[in-house]
């Protein structure tokens, strides 16, 4: 059994605190706000986030960095992409020198574009083999109820990702390990585009054909920039791909879905946000797409349209019919070998 | 403009040539019911099978195959796996020399387990580079109201794939190349023992996170067995892979996943297959996954556990069960290289 330190007390940092502490392990959770750590110690609960939920009596809280990252044996992020290079510079003085480090953050941080795995490695060089990412089609709320879910964990080190493996496999949770870490980054944090970009469909009334191609040809574009950026293609067809994929476009839990939908009613973009009152990923992430495209000159037709009808005013309408009426293709154009 | 045959007027054969015709070529339809074929030439409606659609004027029909198939540069067969060997030899006397074949098949000859493009290379061997599967996800119900619709064709010969696809592709249909013929058959056929194992656990009320991981699962064994076989393991993330598991699993239109929720509510399969009076193709395919299984040597957890609740009444909470609790495995076994 381990010692370990969850960074962020949002839904998602909660619910695998607990599925720790379902485990066994000893496990302390850092909530930004004291009354946060303060209700999850006395009443097990974290009424904001996870109303029904009652948590392990394993998991406790404090709002002390310190106390909670030092001596662990394992710290996990889970915080939001545009914080994490300020939350490793805080807790790098109470890391441990063998501390395996996991995080659970899908996106890019911004302007860089660079993957939450890179943002750690530049912060803490000298863990380069202890950083683990976990990601696949997990809804918190789902998961707290411990529903069956299955996850990937990814490490260019196979020993940190079969720890992690180890640390969390329960008969709910189930972890498979792969050695793609830029393909698991990528999967998690690009499929958002996808989402809003389905929800915009289904919206629109395109039917169930046009959703499966959306999908599947939005799984193209993400697997041809991510193999650009190093990934193993195959990746694609596993829970960070095309399994969060389908978790997040056909899901009523998603938000990036919803806000798609909304779009599609004739709804602005400002309009939409602010109605919602919280962050829709797939906005900011379909900007990376776009920076990423341009940065390593891939055909991304599904994210430059989704650009132009977020950020050009581009009628979706249109969009579609210059989806329908590119070039012939081939179908693994830039991902295999061939003709 | 092509003199094109089409084999078989059911749902899904009509709609492919209502396509065709609608790109300008001159199609005949062979229905095996005179009265079907009158129906059509005289009223452009084939009632039993689509109720509103009315077709192009292009679209002919015949019950005589000699008629239908004879001078003809493309014939395209549109019938149930188990009737494609006796077809192809009633045909072959009139078949032109140069003929382009195409066909729009799932699934595998029974006892034998050869694919479609086996069969018909093995009665028909002078037209073995001329041989073309269709295949992604595509609602005929959708297709014939010109919903958007994406499509991939695979030959083992570029011409023939890249002629198909010009005569297909126009802008409600969009038509994808690939040259994995194997990849392309086993995905198409495969995905069928998925949507039913979803339609039971969305009975049993297992949720998003068990759904994606079912069908992302299912995939990752239908790429395991589909690469035993020769296939790509990329084609899986492909329309014929992803795509069509996606249609078929998320869709109200889909009887294999109708017949899997129906079970889940306690009915013997007996019970489902009478009432739903019409072919559910994932419960001969959960034989056939079962034995290629087998042959092949491959695991194919799902598959086996599918196999046991309709064929040997094991409860599907306990498959379930079974499921989350096998032995640590690594993502992508048996499909990429590394560790």
């Amino acid at each position: 059994m381990k010692q370990i330190a969850v960074i962020g007390a949002g839904s998602w940092g909660t619910v695998l605190a607990n599925v720790l502490a379902d485990n066994g392990h000893d496990v302390t959770l850092w909530a930004r706000k004291e009354e946060i750590a303060n209700e999850i110690n006395t009443f097990h609960r974290n009424h904001a986030y996870l109303v029904e939920a009652e948590f392990h009596p394993n998991l406790t809280a404090s709002s002390s960095l310190e106390a909670v990252v030092k001596n662990k044996e394992v710290v996990l992020f889970v915080v939001p992409s545009h914080a994490m290079r300020d939350m490793l510079i805080k807790i790098k003085p109470y890391v441990r020198t063998d501390a395996l480090l996991i995080h659970a953050t899908k996106g890019f941080e911004q302007e860089s574009w660079k993957r939450m795995s890179e943002v750690i490695a530049e912060e803490l060089p000298e863990w380069h083999d202890k950083i683990v990412v976990l990601s696949g089609p997990s809804h918190a709320e789902e998961v707290i109820r411990r529903s069956p879910t299955t996850v990937v964990v990814a490490s260019s080190c196979q020993d940190s990702a079969e720890l992690t493996q180890t640390i969390f496999i329960n008969s709910y949770f189930r972890v498979y390990t792969n050695p793609d870490v830029v393909g698991v980054e990528i999967g998690g944090a690009l499929k958002n585009i996808i989402a809003l970009a389905t929800g915009l469909a289904d919206g629109l009334g395109y039917g169930d054909n046009a959703r499966a191609a959306l999908m599947t040809r939005g799984l193209a574009e993400i697997a041809r920039v991510g193999s650009a950026m190093g990934a193993e293609p195959i990746t694609f067809v596993g829970l960070a791909g095309v399994g969060d994929l389908i978790g997040t476009c056909t899901s009523k839990h998603s938000r990036n879905w919803r806000a798609g939908y909304a779009i599609s009613q004739g709804k602005s973009l400002s309009e939409v946000l602010s109605e919602m009152k919280m962050v829709v990923e797939g906005v900011k992430t379909t900007r990376a797409g776009h920076a990423l495209k341009e940065k390593y000159n891939i055909e991304m037709p599904i994210t430059e349209q989704l650009y132009a009808v977020l950020f050009q005013d581009k009628d979706p309408k249109l969009a579609v019919e210059d989806l329908m009426n590119r070039g012939k293709t081939r179908e693994l154009q830039e991902m295999a070998q061939g003709w």
